[in-house]
C-alpha cells in the first residue's frame, strides 16, 4: 500500500486531490438553493469559486501536508488538510473577483467565462468577494471541536494566523496596492519581485504552510525550507505568467492576453526579454528542488508541483 | 477599589474604554508612514478606521468581558479583550468603506468626512476594505502564543469562529445582499427584521460574544442570554437609525439624511410610523434589560449600552 502510494503518478494523484477539493468546496460553500437575495449571493460565491482554475494552491497544501506528515501510510487526506486547501483557494478566488472589477483591472473574461461582476453586477461581485474572504477564515475556525483537542486548536490558530497575514496589507492586498501604483512606471527587478512576492507569493507560501500545519505545525527548520521553496515557486509562477501573457492567445489563456503590456504594467518579459525569462524560471525550479532535498520521498509532490508551474510556460 | 469601579459613571467608563480602543487601533494597524504604494493603502485603512464613529461594538465587547469575567477586582482590560474590541470594529469599518462605494450605496459623506473612495479612489477603497477584513482576523489570531497556553488557543478559535460566521454570507454580507435586493420593494416587518438581524445584528452579537469569550468562553446559558440581549439591541439600533434618518439633518447625522427613503428602501418608520417606531425601540430596551437580570452588577455596562442605543433616538 505504501509502495503503491509513493509510485502513483502525478496526474493520478492530482486528479484525485482536485476531485476531493471540488467535493469539499461544494460541501463547505453556502448553499446556492436558498431562495431570494441570499441565494443570489451564494450563487455568485460559487460562481467565483467553481468551474475551473488550476487549483495550484490546494495542490500545494495537500502536497505540503504529505511532507509534514512524514509518512505515506494512509492515502486518506485529513479533513483539516482539505479545509486548509479550500480556505486558501477561497482567498484566491475572492481576490480575483475583486481584481476583475471595473475600478481595478476591469477584466470581462476569466477562465474563458464572464467575470463575476459581468455575470452578477458589481455590487454582488463586491459582496461575494467579501463573503468569500470571511468564509475562508470560517472553514478553518469551524474545523475543530477545540475544547477536547487543545493541540488541534493550536494548529488551527497557526493556520488562521498565517492565512490572515498572507491576505492583508503585509501580503496580497499590499502587493496589489503596489501593483496599482506601478502602472505606467518602470519598476526595477527588485521592486517587481517584491511586488509579486506580496501579491502572489504570500498566498502560495500560505498554502504550503497551512497544508503542512494541518499535519504537524512546522518547526523552524521546516518553516525555513518551505519558505525557500515557496519563494522560488512564487516567483517562477509570475515569470511564467508573464511569458504566457506575452506569447499565448486569449483562447488558450482563458483571459485577455497581452493585457499587462497594453496596461503599461512592468513584466519580467518586458524587463529581461523572453529567453532570459524562461531561463530564470528554470533556475527558480532548481532553487525550489534544492530546498526540498532533506525531505526525500515526502517532498515528491511538492517537487512535481514546482515542475508543473514551470513546465506550463516552457 | 471594587466599589470605586462599580460606581464609576458610564461616561467616565466609556471615555476610558474609547481611549484604550484608539491606542490599540493605532498600535495594531499597519504603519501609515511606509513609503510608496503600501503607505497609501495603510493610510486609507487608518482613514477608514480612525476619526470617529460611536465605537458601539468595542464598548459592547468590553462590557461583555466584564459580565463574563464576573468580577470587577481589576480595572485592567485584558489585551485579548481589546483585540476582540478592535477586530469587530475593523470588520464594521471595512463594511462601511465597501458599502459607501459607487456600486453599492454611492455615499460621499460618512461621519461628516469624505468617504474612503472619495478621498483615495475606488481601487484603494476596495483594497483597504479587503485588507481591513484580513487584519480583523489577524489581530485575533496573533493574540496568543498558543503553544504554551492551550486554553487560550481554544478561546481564540471560538472568537475567530464567531467573527467569521457573523461577517460572511450567513451574517453581515448576507444581510447586505438582501438589503440590495430590497430597494424599491415592500418587505414585511418580519423580512425587514431578518435583513437587519443579519446586516447589523450579527456583528453586534459577535462583539458581545467575542468580548465575553476574551474573559471566559460562555456556556450555553450565558450564550442564550447574550443572544437575547444582542437581538434586542441590534433591532433597537436599526429602529433608532431609521428614526434618526427620518428626523435629523445631515449635519447632525454626519451622513446624508433621508437617504433610505429617497432610495426607496423599506424602513421601520415607513412601515410603523414615527411614534410606534419610538415605542418599539423602548420595548426592545426592556427586552435587553430582561435578558441581563441574572447577571446583576456584572451586567451594568451592557445595561447602560442598551440605554445609550435607544436614548440617542429618543
Amino acid at each position: 500500500m505504501t509502495q503503491q502510494f509513493a509510485t502513483e503518478d502525478f496526474s493520478t494523484w492530482s486528479k484525485g486531490v482536485l476531485q476531493h477539493v471540488e467535493v469539499t468546496l461544494d460541501r463547505l460553500l453556502p448553499a446556492a438553493a436558498v431562495a431570494g437575495a441570499g441565494g443570489t449571493l451564494n450563487e455568485a460565491m460559487r460562481y467565483a469559486m467553481l468551474g475551473g482554475g488550476k487549483r495550484i494552491r490546494p495542490l500545494l497544501a495537500v502536497a505540503a501536508a504529505e511532507l509534514a506528515g512524514g509518512t505515506h501510510e494512509s492515502r486518506e487526506v485529513s479533513e483539516l488538510t482539505m479545509r486548509a486547501a479550500v480556505a486558501v483557494e477561497m482567498i484566491h478566488a475572492y481576490s480575483l473577483a475583486h481584481d476583475d472589477m471595473p475600478c481595478m483591472d476591469n477584466d470581462a473574461l476569466r477562465r474563458g467565462k464572464p467575470t463575476v461582476h459581468v455575470r452578477y453586477g458589481e455590487a454582488t461581485a463586491l459582496l461575494a468577494g467579501d463573503a468569500l474572504q470571511a468564509e475562508a477564515f470560517s472553514v478553518l475556525a469551524e474545523a475543530a471541536p477545540t475544547a477536547d483537542a487543545p493541540e488541534r486548536a493550536a494548529s488551527v490558530v497557526y493556520m488562521l494566523r498565517v492565512l490572515a497575514r498572507a491576505s492583508g496589507a503585509h501580503g496580497m492586498c499590499g502587493g496589489q496596492a503596489i501593483d496599482l501604483a506601478s502602472v505606467g512606471r518602470s519598476l526595477g527587478q527588485e521592486s517587481l519581485e517584491q511586488m509579486h512576492r506580496m501579491k502572489t507569493g504570500a498566498l502560495l507560501h500560505a498554502a504550503v504552510l497551512l497544508g503542512a500545519a494541518s499535519a504537524k505545525i512546522p518547526d523552524a527548520t521546516v518553516e525555513a525550507a518551505l519558505l525557500r521553496y515557496s519563494r522560488a515557486i512564487g516567483l517562477a509562477f509570475q515569470v511564467v505568467d508573464d511569458v504566457l501573457d506575452a506569447t499565448a492567445d486569449t483562447a488558450t489563456l482563458g483571459k485577455t492576453a497581452g493585457k499587462d503590456q497594453a496596461d503599461g504594467k512592468p513584466t519580467f518579459v518586458s524587463m529581461l526579454g523572453l529567453d532570459a525569462s524562461r531561463r530564470f524560471a528554470l533556475e527558480l525550479r532548481e532553487q525550489a528542488h534544492a530546498a526540498l532535498v532533506p525531505y526525500g520521498v515526502g517532498a515528491l509532490r511538492l517537487r512535481e508541483l514546482a515542475d508543473l508551474i514551470v513546465v506550463r510556460g516552457a
